[in-house]
């Protein structure tokens, strides 16, 4: 089966006029092209008990496919409208195995929409249901990947991932019930807040970043420092549904390029994205007094500078367990040049400054020694 | 002919789960229902010029009607795809009465869209015709209204206002050119502004409030502010349009009830918003930390509190010229009670601080005298 649309996301909707953005804060006129995902989002305490049977009548789904890991499955969330669940799909797989998404079809055959109750797995079959079968999505996550508010799908084939954007992927409503996160992992919970919280600073400097988008970022690293200080499920969640907006709109950039590269390498995933945050923001700084200013507001330092955003990310990493270098995780320095080499290519050709071999180095070595350039 | 609906703007999407939200800067569970819309887009100087045919190209649009004024149908926008244009209207009336929206329908036999090129009353031709043909808009705003990102329309007949909402009204694309704008003559051009900061300001508190819309009408408020500062048209085009769209999704509340009243005894619209804003903001402020936190950031005010959010209010209203009480505007202080008994049945019943005759009575006096309460 051959995708619908096979491209960066969002890019495909670039046109004649440019995506760049050159912002008011740097004194140019504002310029971007801006297109808004719809979508309804239900966010409340006891959302998925209390809410859920609504959304489902509202949406007209009277035949569901339910898609969730056996333990998300076993919560009972369905039991208001169980008449109107027609068949349940447990064996969800990270990444969506080519296999898992055909089961996953078969499985929906007759059903009139997908519920599913997860995080990125239950989400990702989901997707590669409405991708082929164009049946309407219901999401009710259970951690903080913010996938349910992309139009971004992804499928696995051996060790090749391939991905792709498409509006029919996108869930038509998503239900945010913070009891469902606060039984996560304390560890499972930090690592995908900061993984969240590094899709917020990049959306600062990605390639269709935008005001709304930027103003959605700076929320979302707000709430989700706030909720990584106090532990707090409902701010991180609510950071997690910001951040995934902000990135379904602004994309990525050479933070993530990094973090695939060094992942690539055996990594661990977010703890080497949260090490590596600070020092990507500080090399950017220069570029885009924009990122840092929004960072520093939303970590209440409104008056100060570039470093003090820097380190205001730093005490955040700190706090949650993060070691300063990748030294500390397990990374070897013979492997630098290796990193550089494979990261030049995928640099976006409109990060905030100039990145040539030698400067990526020189941001690479730092993060490796957590020291500044 | 009968709207398809006509109720408060998105009241039907209120279903099971309420629409109140309870804010993280309040110390509750953040709580709220967000139907976000879609829409896109392209901001940026001389963009009218240089993207517009693409944008109409991408819609699809062979055949349009084209709604604009006699002077900005004279502005030459649609030279470059000329042949595309089947039909111009230019007898656009303020308010829309229902004779010009059966003229404009009758305008669009045969077309397969509409380019609306103006403020509100082009705008708001271009909507009856969508209301009823369904046929897609394209707009080209030339003032700071607004309502080419809302999904609400109006018609008038006699004396007699009826609004309402439908999806099919709001614009598929909007083409944002500060180039436009620049030309306003400046009192209008202020008054405009001044308007859209009042719908910035309400947002934090209007009803169906919610992070999203929150974050863009703070984004708004810094933009209009540094708009009216520096006489920048880019930077009042940027807030107009977060206004709008902070205005579509939460409402309207207090503020513009007030306004409304004050309208209907013959006050003059923009001055009178622009009187009122600092002192409903200051008789919110004891119930909405948030609305003041965020005044004051976006006035670059962060380290203040209350009292200080109000006067930064005052100070750019009193930059732009407007007085500080209603009296200055000719408000006769007899009629202040008249006032309090029309605007107290349409209090919103969730409005920050609780609201009674006489609580209102110390607002609408303190408004007339141009001091606090």
């Amino acid at each position: 089966m051959k995708p619908p649309h096979c491209d960066r996301a969002g890019a495909a909707g670039a046109g004649a006029w440019g995506w760049g953005a050159v912002w008011w804060e740097g004194g140019g006129v504002p310029s971007f092209v801006y297109d808004a995902l719809p979508g309804r989002i239900v966010f409340g305490a006891g959302a998925a008990r209390t809410a859920l049977a609504a959304e489902v009548e509202r949406l007209g789904m009277s035949r569901l496919l339910l898609i969730a890991s056996e333990r998300d499955a076993g919560r009972g969330l369905t039991a208001p409208f169980a008449g109107r669940v027609a068949a349940v799909f447990t064996a969800v797989r990270e990444h969506v195995p080519v296999a898992t998404a055909e089961a996953a079809r078969e499985a929906a055959a007759g059903a009139d929409g997908v519920l599913c109750v997860g995080g990125g797995s239950a989400v990702g079959a989901a997707k590669a249901v409405a991708l082929t079968t164009r049946l309407p999505i219901l999401a009710v996550p259970t951690t903080y990947a913010g996938s349910e508010v992309t139009p971004v799908w992804g499928l696995s084939d051996g060790g090749v991932k391939t991905t792709g954007t498409d509006p029919a992927v996108l869930p038509r409503t998503v239900v945010y019930d913070p009891e469902l996160t606060a039984t996560l992992p304390p560890e499972l919970a930090t690592a995908s807040a900061l993984n969240a919280l590094a899709h917020c600073v990049e959306a600062f400097w990605a390639p269709r970043r935008n005001p709304v988008s930027s103003a959605v970022a700076e929320e979302g690293v707000r709430a989700l420092a706030a909720g990584l200080r106090d532990g707090d499920p409902a701010q991180l969640l609510l950071g997690a549904y910001l951040a995934g907006s902000a990135f379904a709109v602004a994309g990525s950039g050479l933070h993530h390029k990094l973090a695939h590269v060094l992942g690539g390498l055996g990594m661990p995933h977010a703890r080497t994205h949260a090490t590596l945050l600070p020092h990507v923001l500080a090399f950017n700084a220069p570029g885009s007094p924009e990122a840092t200013a929004r960072v520093a507001r939303a970590l209440g330092r409104d008056d100060v500078g570039r470093d003090d955003a820097v380190a205001g990310l730093h005490a955040v990493t700190a706090a949650a367990g993060i070691p300063r270098g990748l030294a500390e995780l397990g990374l070897a320095e013979d492997r630098l040049d290796e990193v550089v080499e494979r990261t030049l290519p995928a640099v976006p050709a409109d990060n905030p400054v100039p990145v040539d071999a030698a400067a990526l180095r020189r941001l690479v070595r730092a993060a490796w020694a957590g020291q500044a350039e």
